[in-house]
């Protein structure tokens, strides 16, 4: 436990905590209710900063009704982008991230290549379907594949804060970047224990 | 020009101009004879060090004949790979990689797609053949796509070095990084230089 001069840790949020519903439902049943049901929550903890991407802000107001949304959430909830102009990232990753996506796009072609050869043997719709949810999951899946995604783990990582995402390939460059993470479905238990430890204090 | 005492500046070379016949024949009409062409100029000349990423030197041998390639080219050319492990990168280059890859990958579904879409009105073969041609242009054109071509990249930026290069994708990464940069084809012109300065000394 921190003693109460010391920096308040810091907490970076993706928008699966409130908007995914497998998670979401620890604090309400809509992303509006779950919003409210985390400020209830935050607001009696004094030993956590909260921070979420602009980018990802962004993203999560296209899912709430805003008017419903607290003021209150503005001010628990800070908002910025991580430093991208001065932040650097470790030569190895680029090696790392340059093959990953090479093996991707060489299984991509092949996915490609079979539906081709499948085409004329059944129907045409269901061929690219499959073909699609292949493709995407052969190329994105488990990797880094949006600006918003970066902007998460950098943010985590210039704050040395707790990354909270279910997001696979957010997950392995905090793994490779010692940016310590939770999955959402463990983040209600989290900050429920700041509020316990207060009270045995 | 540099003073006497001044380090001398450096040079690295990818393998084009070696192997690549618009550019090899200014120094040799194979790959073998090219290396030697290069030599004889590149031996007198004091103001210069060439350098070749370890990987890229491995990739070069697979095209010359190796006992005819003189042991004075392994001194002239300086064989290392760049510090992957101490260098880093600035961060708003992970966000254009991600957001480029992203815009390929998309266009590359859209290719399968088309490609599934002819198979029924063309031969299966050429459907095929096209689609990869156009999937490898979309995917892997103007791109870093190798660990080989990061390794040319990173160590011309560690040794503040000039990066002779064709590749589009390693010229596009020279720019964002700040790198000097030149195209094979005006190399010999560009060592002759050197000799040319000497003589006037």
């Amino acid at each position: 436990m921190k003693s109460p001069g010391s920096r308040k840790d810091r907490v970076v949020l993706d928008t699966s905590l409130f908007v995914n519903p497998d998670v979401r439902n620890d604090f309400g049943d809509s992303p509006t209710e779950a919003i409210k049901g985390f400020l209830k929550i935050a607001e009696l903890i004094e030993g956590l900063e909260f921070y979420m991407p602009s980018s990802i802000f962004a993203e999560l107001l296209n899912f709430v009704e805003q008017r419903r949304i607290p003021g209150s959430f503005l001010a628990v909830m800070n908002q910025r982008s991580p430093s991208k102009h001065e932040l650097t990232c470790p030569a190895f990753l680029l090696y790392e991230l340059i093959e990953d996506i090479r093996d991707r796009i060489n299984k991509g072609l092949r996915i490609a290549e079979k539906a081709v050869r499948n085409a004329g043997k059944s129907d045409e719709r269901e061929v690219i379907q499959g073909m699609r949810k292949s493709y995407r999951e052969a190329l994105r899946e488990g990797i880094i594949d949006s600006k918003e995604d970066v902007d998460l783990i950098l943010l985590a990582k210039e704050l040395d804060a707790l990354l909270v995402t279910a997001d696979h390939g957010a997950i392995k460059w905090a793994e490779k970047l010692g940016i310590r993470w939770l999955l959402p479905n463990k983040f209600k238990d989290y900050l429920l224990s700041f509020i316990v430890d207060k009270e045995k204090q």
